[in-house]
């Protein structure tokens, strides 16, 4: 990989329009700014620290996650500035001193930046990001950072979920899954950058254009009730649209009636395609019991001679409804999702968080702990790796957690044990190791070639094949092993008891 | 009201950073540029229509919304044009010809807007925007309309019912609730129009320093865990925060232990400040039993002679965990909320939808109505105005959906039904009418000044005290009444008639 690769590919990824309203700097919470001046007061802005972006708990109940969102993060970090209109409404706000916005109006990111890349799969305390730079930058970033990895890493695995549950299994691949939620999703980043994450999960396409002109994603559609609505009649718009194009047709079925009305109109159309040598390419069914239609559908379309003609369905399904349709035998072909894979539905939020692990004292890097009442919450300490552990057939087996400066061989076994309860232990032999960190940023520099997304998406599938089937289940997925080796156990046991005696 | 003032607000409005990169004319559906080729095609582009934008179900299980959302919405219209670099795009996809390409080229919005003002209260089926225009630039505005509406209408809705369990009932002003929620936003815009939204529901400040800058929200904030970690200890940390901001500190008590080591030290602060003439702030609760460290942190304050600190409580919070606090008798003074807030939580989607109500056939404005086999989806047709009715305290009683030609005397008594169970009527007397679709677009040009954030917020707070309470409650609220007037009833089982032997 080159330099110069790496920076011509940003600057390709710059001019896109959904990236080319810089990041306002602003885009951060108050007191990551109050911390940055008290930093500077004290005498200790440029003292160095490194902080991880991890979540605790995968999202929707499922068994991991996938990520996403890093590319957004590039684009902001190396555009971070403050302009003249910022430096006066940080003036208004009367909370700093002229020293400190003089600080703020020279302010460049200058910190380096590990990654595990987009369309990893990954698992809760698994670092994402690692920052490495001084505290008084890398408080600045971290509001920002975790709203862009925690959106686009949730929607990306909300669409994985319902991808699976589209194909009945990870094998079947016949059916697409395509996304419509830019009206439902929380406003136009949320909906543009929510298809990409949905693209990277494994959608096939979206209808949200935008989307499609600046990250290469195939736009879908059909028409609406109001194109039905602006003509005398059903037959008559449905022609005016097979008119329109002849070889790309879907038509909307259920404006009257779905059955009596929607469906013979649309064999109509399609006989009037055919005599011309074209073909009807789908019919799509948005309300009503869809599962049942589908089936009604199907039969209809095949008596009438049209069994290549490919039933779509749509109307607020989530993975439960087609999980349940597809054991009705529901017989639909392409899936549409709008508002429960735009927003999240029932787990809108990815909880990730951003934790200092270490900090430079007397020209030291000093391992740091957060610890708390609730164990889940306590950090692991200290500047880290993490490797992910195959077996010989591919399949990935466990994440391993280490100190920076840790070797591993994987030509010795391994064993491993569990962080908590540490009696759990398995040992592996003959494994293959991938360092999940990768460099992106070196002291503010891209040294990072940012994939293509279709390149991105490949990854995800293929590291969704890796994973064990068990935890790839939607419902009560198996935990995937994430382990700390024993020298980082031993570190975060050591400082959880100085700091618990410190407090005392 | 002055169109030059319009004007001059509107390009105030605009300056902002939050609006300056406009929106791309491609935030749209696919299939809103696939039906206006059909309709330019078949020579229908220039024909008029009305759009109604409503709602069927309120969000979140509450009695009512708040609508929010219109400036974008203005924001959106009033800039939007097609680059060459998205006719260069819509040209790469093969579904348009250059005659099509050309028209959208020349393409600027021309239609006339009216709407309900952000911050009024308002209900299932009423009209929050009626577009007349032509139906090739009303289809292609469709998708960006309702996302901004719903996702604005969306949070300040939960930001008012987030604000009224923290009241306890509505007429307790003492306790403030702020906006934490950047980090778990659905990305950069979700935040800050999410900011501005919750604002309107009657949050009193956001972290987000962004949302500060562009709406001027008042930004708060405390600091972090990581500001604690960063001093050899947390004693030394609060010291260095509250030199920071002598008069402005609140510290974060529960890095160690709250009781044995935050307050204790919160405590010592406050003693050093006060002999500097000072007063420490807060202390704010981010983790643990909230609802009981918030009595013993009160009883230590109040014992230690700071009876007018404020106890902040953040983590996780929504509107049941606070109304559960509050009823354990939480000593709370200022409420934090993130996640909850800024995703809507258990209702991350307002289902608003953009309906076809009027097209133009043969010079003649025809009212359209859509059927659907589910009885609340059938629309109510035509070109209507929107009247809230006042009983003589004040307080709202009814909205009244009627044909835009109707007349209504408020001097004479009205005989309300229901538009479902026809059979449940009401009458009033002595009302007083408010017009709720207020002109904002005429011909795309605008003729509304735009308010200032205070008054729509204002606005908000005027409109719940107009409500009854009853229809306030957060859990099994009372449904208000809207109802159609008996012309547009009549209009509407006629057409739905018509629709349903047509069909057949």
């Amino acid at each position: 990989m080159s330099f110069t690769a790496a920076i011509e590919k940003l600057d390709a990824v710059r001019q896109k329009g959904v990236y080319r309203h810089s990041y306002s700097a602003l885009l951060t919470d108050l007191y990551q700014l109050t911390m940055m001046y008290g930093y500077y007061k004290s005498g200790r802005m440029n003292q160095k620290a490194v902080f991880e972006l991890f979540y605790r708990k995968n999202p929707c109940g499922n068994g991991f996650a996938i990520a996403a969102g890093l590319e957004q993060v590039v684009v902001f970090l190396t555009g971070l500035q403050f302009t003249a209109e910022d430096i006066d409404y940080l003036r208004s706000i009367q909370l700093f001193d002229e020293g400190f916005l003089e600080e703020l109006r020279r302010f460049r990111f200058t910190g380096t930046v590990y990654a595990v890349e987009e369309g990893t799969v990954v698992f809760p305390s698994v670092p994402l990001l690692r920052f490495e730079g001084r505290i008084f930058e890398l408080q600045l970033i971290e509001s920002a950072c975790l709203s862009f990895i925690n959106h686009q890493t949730l929607i990306a695995t909300k669409a994985a979920r319902i991808v699976q549950a589209t194909r009945g299994d990870m094998y079947d691949h016949l059916h697409q899954s395509v996304e419509f939620g830019l009206r439902r999703a929380q406003n136009a980043d949320a909906a543009t950058f929510g298809s990409r994450a949905a693209f990277i999960g494994g959608f096939a396409g979206t209808s949200n254009v935008y989307a499609g002109q600046n990250f290469g994603i195939p736009v879908v559609g059909t028409h609406s009730h109001s194109w039905i609505q602006s003509f005398p009649s059903e037959l008559e718009a449905f022609r005016a649209y097979a008119a329109t194009y002849p070889d790309r047709t879907t038509l909307l079925v259920d404006t009257y009636d779905t059955l009596k009305s929607g469906v013979p109109n649309a064999i109509t159309v399609a006989r009037e395609l055919r005599e011309k040598g074209r073909e009807l390419l789908g019919v799509r069914l948005d309300s009503g019991d869809v599962a049942w239609l589908s089936k009604e559908v199907r039969r209809m379309l095949d008596a009438a001679g049209f069994p290549d003609v490919k039933i779509l369905a749509s109307g607020d399904l989530n993975e439960y409804v087609v999980r349940d349709m597809m054991l009705q035998g529901a017989r639909v072909d392409i899936w549409c999702f709008g508002t429960a894979l735009i927003t999240g539905d029932d787990c809108p939020a990815l909880g990730g968080v951003y934790k200092l692990v270490a900090k430079e004292e007397d020209g030291m890097m000093i391992p740091k702990i957060k610890v708390s009442e609730n164990p889940e919450k306590i950090t692991n300490p200290g500047y880290k790796r993490t490797v992910r552990l195959y077996l010989e057939d591919g399949t990935a087996t466990a994440d391993l957690i280490m100190l920076a400066d840790e070797k591993l061989d994987p030509s010795q076994p391994l064993t491993l044990f569990h962080p908590i309860h540490t009696y759990k232990r398995k040992t592996i032999r003959n494994f293959k190791v991938e360092e999940l960190l990768v460099p992106i940023l070196q002291n503010g520099e891209i040294v990072y070639e940012l994939p293509d997304l279709e390149q991105i998406k490949k990854r995800a599938e293929s590291q969704l094949d890796s994973m064990p089937r068990e935890i790839k289940r939607p419902i009560n997925p198996h935990s995937y092993h994430v382990d700390l080796s024993e020298k980082l156990w031993e570190l975060k046991q050591r400082l959880l008891k100085e700091a618990r005696n410190g407090s005392i």
